[in-house]
């Protein structure tokens, strides 16, 4: 098999989660788009804007198969942001999506799946295909009319389309062909 | 020829264009999506809200063939709306895409193309496809996130294919068939 | 008489009222504190920031003596902005309180009140004191908390004040003397 | 002397202060006016629209005597908002003003200061007057263009409340009598 054009999205390393019975894994959403969103509690940022903006997306893609997942990627103020803040702070603020607290790193203030996805800071977003590719990283919050049109598109793509955008109908075999585990380190 | 399952969009009937050097037809336009936006310039929805998301609408989708036309839908106080107001109007408040004045119509306060359409009042909306059908109205302005998303699916349909959600491929050949001529009244 | 430490603000031209039975003067409002703001209804800014504040004004100074007064001063696109445009502006944007036409001035496009106020542009507003001195001006929309600050020390001073900041009890005289009239030009 | 007509507020009861070298107290800001706020870190209300709020406050009133104080008064959630949270909270939120932690309180989730004003939730405010009287009390955020006006009403009343601008009267014996002790419970 040749190497994919697109990269395909690096798996979640999470040590609790929170509004789901059980551990979410992107492989195992393999099929589905997923919107994957990277937080801090104590971000003005994320708390102003992109929490509304996420929970905006939720309604309207409700009776999709869209998959939104919260990460809550601490790489500041460890003490001050502990799981039992969080509890609280999604209670407060009434999210009710899946939110995954990233897995700390040894020697490294930038949890696990931040470093693997390469994330600037907080607020980050990633917009994942159904084939498991990255369609989209943004740094910071996006119109709303971009972000809705970018959700449409992954979810309007065919399991098997190639991500590249306005790629047009997979015609190299690569979706087709199963994909490789993903291997956690 | 069966009938069509969902309804073309009529034709606008437009006294006066602004931001365009020819006059607009949707039949002219077949082949690329259109966002029409109904607007009144004393109407304070149209002002605050609408219009503010038609240049969201054009900044984003600013590099794909979607056509923006906004129609002045004067329907009450028509002295104090006139073309003269409308053109000192687009000017500060820095709208560049094409707007037509909707033809008045005889023995009614309601124009023409607001007949048309069957709209309620300002501000309105209403998407139409490749292949001229109407995908979608609104009256009011949408959230952000639902109206990328529509315009994105509206730009990814092909050409030939039906604008029923979910609906049923196009298969008739009628958007190959030259659109009959819309008699103005 | 030597002259006024502070000046006394000029008198209004006015070509037309709205929502007043009988014309407005400063002279003849002398005793309470005016609000006067600057507008046009083509101004993007004065239609979305200054008249909401107006109306804010309006309701936290209801059961107060400020009197808040318009002034539509046009000084560009002067055909679009007529008075019937005007009168259906308020209709539409429910503006209640008293507003004036600002009065066409011969061989300038900046009409007589706007010129005697040497107002730059709109939305300007002008705090008037009880004693008809001019306490603030400001061109563009202030902070809101600014604004009802510097009312309510308008409305606490005594009518005998002077309008000087922090001044005190207004022992010149000045004040106690009759005004002397306002001569139209 | 007789019993005042206005109630004198409580004493403040604070476990830790942030942003001031010293603790401070009620008793001794007596003669200026204490615009006192009351947050939970954890709450969407105080986050989003009141301690903006404050910072406008603060901004509006930076040459004057006006003291802001901020309590956290955390009465559910307690492991949640520590005062580690705390920290990082107001660094992240950039907030200068002095903040106390409000006692907690034996046998109850509602803190000491809370309990003595009688406050109902989060956000609250109490404007405070230069005589140690409370003028005005808020569950909520109210509008700024009353809060601008109260607070310029504070600050121009004279200590004993007759009203020139930074007049330092207080002749009524009242202030200089000493503070009963506040009473720890």
């Amino acid at each position: 098999m040749t190497a994919p054009e697109t990269p395909l999205a690096p798996e979640l390393a999470v040590s609790e989660w929170f509004n789901t019975p059980v551990p979410l894994t992107l492989a195992g959403l393999r099929g589905r788009p997923v919107f994957l969103h990277s937080f801090q509690l104590l971000c003005p940022g994320s708390v102003a804007q992109a929490l509304p903006q996420v929970q905006r997306i939720e309604r309207v893609f409700a009776h999709t198969d869209l998959q939104v997942i919260g990460i809550h990627t601490v790489f500041e103020h460890h003490a001050a942001m502990s799981p039992v803040t969080l509890r609280a702070f999604l209670h407060e603020y009434r999210l009710k999506s899946p939110v995954g607290v990233d897995k700390a790193a040894e020697g490294s203030d930038i949890p696990v799946t931040m470093q693997r996805f390469g994330l600037r800071g907080t607020p980050s977003s990633v917009l994942i295909g159904r084939d498991g590719t990255i369609l989209h990283e943004a740094f910071g919050v996006e119109d709303d009319i971009a972000v809705g049109a970018r959700i449409a598109m992954a979810l309007s793509a065919p399991l098997a389309r190639s991500a590249a955008a306005g790629g047009d109908a997979c015609a190299d075999g690569r979706c087709a062909a199963p994909m490789p585990p993903v291997v956690e380190p």
